[in-house]
């Protein structure tokens, strides 16, 4: 939709409480299909052309660069409350607005701080969160003072990183294959652990400063990349409770409302770390929309609006798997009479097209009695599934 | 949206299955709702100007009349499969369509005959299907004629009836009364039952002729229209066998592919008898949602579009409550805040506007461990929401 054309439909529009949402992907959407029933009205900002899927589920789209500072501002000032389903935004234009009395939720001088990674383990560290240990490396030099200290390392950007791709694991120093593959990006190395599993927490917290966290999800990566989630994590009932705790205590420090994810290591030596914070809606909660009282969707749409929180009972065991994009090209949806032969799978195509090779082109949640089941079931409904 | 415009906008988008519906309102946004995630685009036919509630969900709206019959073939030519959430639509123009080799679905021969009561009541009846008394009256005598054999009537139109506005109960004859309220429409009368309880089965019957009948739902009438929904409903277990047992001979005879909801009376005599067929998705279903493993907007989606359908098990009793306009002017919604201050309470807003006196503009349902507890929340609830 043109942005004329949409300021006047905005005018035509009811007048009532809006939602703004910097990116319209599949977070976005998600989050317009939670907060439409509650009715409120959804404007995201992204660049997307097709419509991006949250146009699709019924948001108005400003089509704009997520950086632009001016359609930031407009989408500000047509929200009653502004949030983002992505981190890697214009944290400082986000400053200046709230700064202008504009309602930016959750804040985005936290977000400031998390969008280098190094600083946010720096201000982990800082509040005594467990994380695991890290090194700023800005040199050859610093490179092998991280190789010496931990002996195998992974490198990251400090910087735009997204789901652990183009992270680079070293055990000899190789200076030439890090300037090949970060070029002149800041850099930073943190020992590479031994994992025993990863696990998610999501947390929220409404304007009354109510706090409310999930039951810990566990989170199955491939390649870098988020490809399952199942709730309740495997762990024990103590293990729950401390990843609870360090959650709780890491949301207690970010300021604003909203939903946060807690991405957290269990080491083979059983200790949990965390890795980083999510300040959004994210991937491992996906399963909270059929396995839990209120879904991470609703409860950030009601976190940032001044509404009270929901319960976040798990009403049963559950696993999501992602549907990732398996080549280049239009989408064919095919397959989904198979997967939806099995009971209590629910299926969620996000609208993106084309397809793209790891693109995340939707999920399947299954709830089951059993967490294996659960899984057996969604890997199995996944395989019917081709896009 | 306009007409040209949408069709460059469905040029340019996805290819990909297509579902066009007839009418745009609550049951057509909670239809597309629910076929988006399943990757369905969806055109709704609504004349309504601000888009319609489906396309505020991101349904593509052609603007035109219900009955319009050029902007129907455009519908259906659009779309793989086109069905309608009401019935009091252009029935001879879906079966010209069906003849023509669109898939309408379900039966619109069928649609026909229901949208006539009185053929309804003719056929249940030919059908051996327990249905109260009633009599066509084409006239004064006829009147007087009903009232002899049935003592109290209820004289109802034949066609266009709705949420049963607008019938007359009469004990005394007063052809006067009956002029000035039906003017030259055709009428038949019905014995005036004593009811126990009105209750109401959801039926769903796919492409493969797999038929899945949801657990009983009690409905509570307020002025003649939908007030509550309970489910399961305050019936024996034999009742409830009883009245499944009729809905799926019911729609064993209805042809095409579909939800289908069969409203009934529960006489004080503990008779079950059929009151009218919806062929479509219908408010007392609206608790399936949150309610059911599957609820009926998807389980019609999965239906027509030759998906399995769902397993339909009742997860928790539950309430859903209208929130129906008080008043005429534009929309302001208000106390959310308050209602959502009950656990597992779900609000769904249509997102009309304006307001006006009992016209559907939300609903809430309630889930809980008890159906009268279900009933306590969902009413407070209710009771919190102005709009």
């Amino acid at each position: 939709m043109q942005i004329a054309e949409l300021a006047n439909t905005i005018k035509s529009r009811m007048e009532g409480n809006r939602i703004g949402i910097v990116g319209g992907g599949q977070l976005g959407r998600m989050l317009t299909e939670a907060a439409k029933p509650l009715g409120f009205e959804v404007t995201v900002l992204d660049p997307s052309d097709p419509p991006c899927p949250a146009a699709q589920a019924g948001a108005e789209q400003i089509q704009a660069d997520l950086t632009d500072e001016y359609a930031l501002n407009w989408l500000a000032s047509r929200s009653s409350v502004t949030t983002w389903e992505i981190e890697h935004i214009n944290a400082d234009a986000l400053i200046n607005l709230a700064q202008d009395g504009q309602n930016i939720q959750p804040s985005p001088y936290e977000l400031l701080m998390i969008q280098d990674k190094l600083e946010q383990k720096n201000w982990l560290k800082r509040l005594g969160i467990p994380v695991g240990d890290f090194l700023s490396i800005d040199s050859e030099h610093e490179m092998q003072t991280a190789l010496n200290q931990f002996g195998s390392i992974v490198i990251k950007a400090r910087r735009g990183g997204y789901d652990g791709r183009g992270n680079l694991v070293m055990d000899k120093p190789d200076w030439e294959a890090v300037s090949q593959r970060f070029g002149h990006a800041q850099l930073y190395a943190e020992r590479k652990l031994n994992i025993q599993k990863e696990l998610s927490v999501i947390v929220a917290r409404d304007t009354s400063h109510r706090m409310v966290l999930y039951p810990t999800i566990e989170t199955i990566q491939e390649n870098g990349q988020c490809h399952m989630a199942v709730a309740p994590a495997r762990i024990s009932g103590k293990k729950d409770q401390e990843t609870r705790q360090i959650a709780q205590e890491i949301v207690g420090c970010f300021g604003g409302c909203g939903v946060f994810a807690i991405e957290m290591f269990l080491t083979n030596k059983n200790e949990v770390l965390v890795n980083e914070i999510a300040p959004r809606v994210h991937n491992s909660g996906h399963l909270t929309m059929e396995a839990n009282d209120t879904s991470q969707f609703e409860q950030h749409v009601r976190a940032i609006t001044g509404l009270p929180i929901g319960q976040v009972d798990l009403r049963s065991r559950a696993a999501m798997i992602n549907i990732l994009g398996e080549r280049d090209g239009p989408v064919e949806l095919k397959g989904l009479e198979k997967a939806l032969v099995n009971p209590n799978t629910y299926v969620h195509i996000y609208g993106k097209n084309p397809t793209k090779v790891a693109r995340k082109m939707g999920h399947i949640t299954v709830l089951a009695s059993t967490t294996s089941e659960a899984i057996r079931l969604a890997t199995k409904a996944r395989r019917e599934i081709s896009i």
